[in-house]
């Protein structure tokens, strides 16, 4: 249904791999390398050039590297310039500026906005509508629920921008936010609706306006069971590389 | 303007019903189903396929029903699998997933997110940018303002979806969140930024992080009258079934 | 790229100015004038036609106006009826209902969505997925922050529409709700995660849910050097009209 290519505009100056599909109403850009076996769906633009394209003459596109297995689906703008790692997925009508590094096994929900110059780990996990702001340094494992977040300017407006930083198996919920230049540790969540000004430290969960300690997150029981849920890499492992071997097997052989 | 037969596509496996306009640049999949008296505007997916589509040789998309009556505007992706009750309309932008299920009359604001698996009764009138997770069941005379979300997974990340539930005439303001499993009663109103944790009974007014009961909602009163605004259907009635007859006859003769 | 005249449609009733560049997939609709200097990029629609479009025989676009200098980025919606002061920028995706008026120098963030019948001074800048309301009146050089809404219904569901104004100077900082008619005077600031239900005076700081006053603007000190940061325009001047001759100077000589 998607791949009939029907008004399909390919840069001849971008790369494209064995095994690749491009949906119908795409553009592919210069310099985009496209590696095996990735589908970009319908109506997507990769590669879109950076604000000179629009000013200077002689505009170069920088590379855009989606190495292979990668699944894109429509509607979305990958500005040139960034790198995507294997069996990169996204939903729909995502938004990822320039110079942003995604490791492998990561995901992106609709509508995310990106704001470019961030470096994302492998295997995270971003919901709907997530906001990273730039200068972003993000860990592995780590996933971003719906409306979440994270902002770079302590003294707005200013050309100062100081973005977060967060570790591995982190998680925030919904409606929160990570101000300028927070450092998160691992294993760490942010309860819904919380407003981070200050470091967190390693399996801490916090909670509020601002958001403050609440307990660690080892004692947090699972409401059916009673027993501890976190850290839930123990509880969790659908598509994790742990899956077959247990978490603790897996990191002692990493 | 928008109807000038200009890159359309309508698959074969479409039923398309009498006085249907379809905007330039819209897909049509397979096994759409479009009712009479319909416009899909330009740029809209219709019948997106599911997730299997990529990696399965033999998909075949699940039927897609729009009931007489709609309006979809540009830009909406709708998957396969879900069905729309009469007279549905639509902001731009929306992404609809596969088996949500809508009554008559209802609309869906710009760039509002049904993560699928889900229903809505009749006259559900959500606004910009509303987010419902998968499972959650939503009565009739439901207004959900713009950024609103109904989450589903009580210990994230796990593989438990839990939605809420929502009774007939509930409205919820601006930055609320409705936590897994939730069970609203009717005529409720959450206050703008509330995070809902708890159960909230018939015609309760909720309000904060967490929310609150604050005041029966008969007893709000209206800022410029100060006679009370709610049950609103007393007091509002534009497109209700009871605008001719009013709230009490029409609930009546039901 | 972007400008290859590839599934272009511009109505014969529109007025293209000299030095314009329309992206491929984009449609300019009837009575729209877009003055010189100015690149609309891929997949936009200027001038989307109001409702009344899709149910009268005799409908006909109110005039939009794009003033000179514009950069107008994909897949953006403007409805028309609308005006726009000199070097309008977007971002990516953003929706501009029919009646909104813009001054000049103004910034529009990707995914924003401005639902009409409002009024902008010049160099607004408002960032990502902002949200602005019916009615709402915006003076000039305003910040707005990511998902930052602004309402207007008092006692919802009503028909009463009542939007905020906002004076000069002002910044509203991410996950910030201005309720219906709340008046702020100039240079005020609000903190992330407020509700703002009451007037707002001139150089206020104000935080919470509900908010509340914290201190005078002019209090909060820059955390690197110890001095004061605000009011802003003394500190920020990239692309302001003060650039070259400080604020004081342009305040007195305007």
């Amino acid at each position: 249904m998607k791949f009939n290519n029907h008004n399909v505009f390919i840069s001849p100056h971008a790369k494209i791999g064995k095994n690749v599909r491009i949906g119908d109403n795409t553009s592919i850009y210069d310099n985009v390398r496209i590696d095996d076996n990735t589908t970009i769906a319908n109506n997507c633009v990769i590669g879109e050039p950076l604000q000179d394209y629009y000013f200077s003459e002689h505009y170069e596109n920088p590379e855009t590297v989606i190495k292979s297995g990668a699944l894109i689906r429509s509607h979305t703008v990958i500005y040139s310039g960034s790198e995507f790692g294997e069996n990169f997925a996204t939903g729909h009508r995502i938004t990822i500026r320039e110079y942003t590094k995604f490791g492998d096994n990561c995901r992106v929900g609709t509508l995310s906005d990106i704001q470019g110059y961030s470096t994302f780990g492998n295997h995270c996990w971003l919901h709907s509508n997530v906001h990273i702001g730039q200068k972003s340094t993000i860990g592995s494992f780590v996933f971003i629920y719906p409306y979440v977040v994270f902002t770079n300017d302590p003294t707005p407006p200013s050309d100062i921008s100081i973005g977060p930083t967060v570790g591995d198996y982190f998680q925030i919920a919904v409606f929160s936010v990570l101000l300028p230049g927070v450092q998160i540790g691992v294993h760490c969540l942010v309860g819904a609706g919380s407003i981070v000004g200050k470091d967190v430290e390693d399996f801490q969960l916090v909670l509020g306006n601002p958001a403050k300690f609440v307990k660690d997150v080892r004692e947090i029981k699972d409401r059916k069971t009673g027993e501890p849920h976190y850290p839930w890499p123990y509880r969790f492992n659908r598509n994790m590389p742990w899956a077959d071997s247990g978490f603790d097997y897996w990191l002692n052989k990493r």
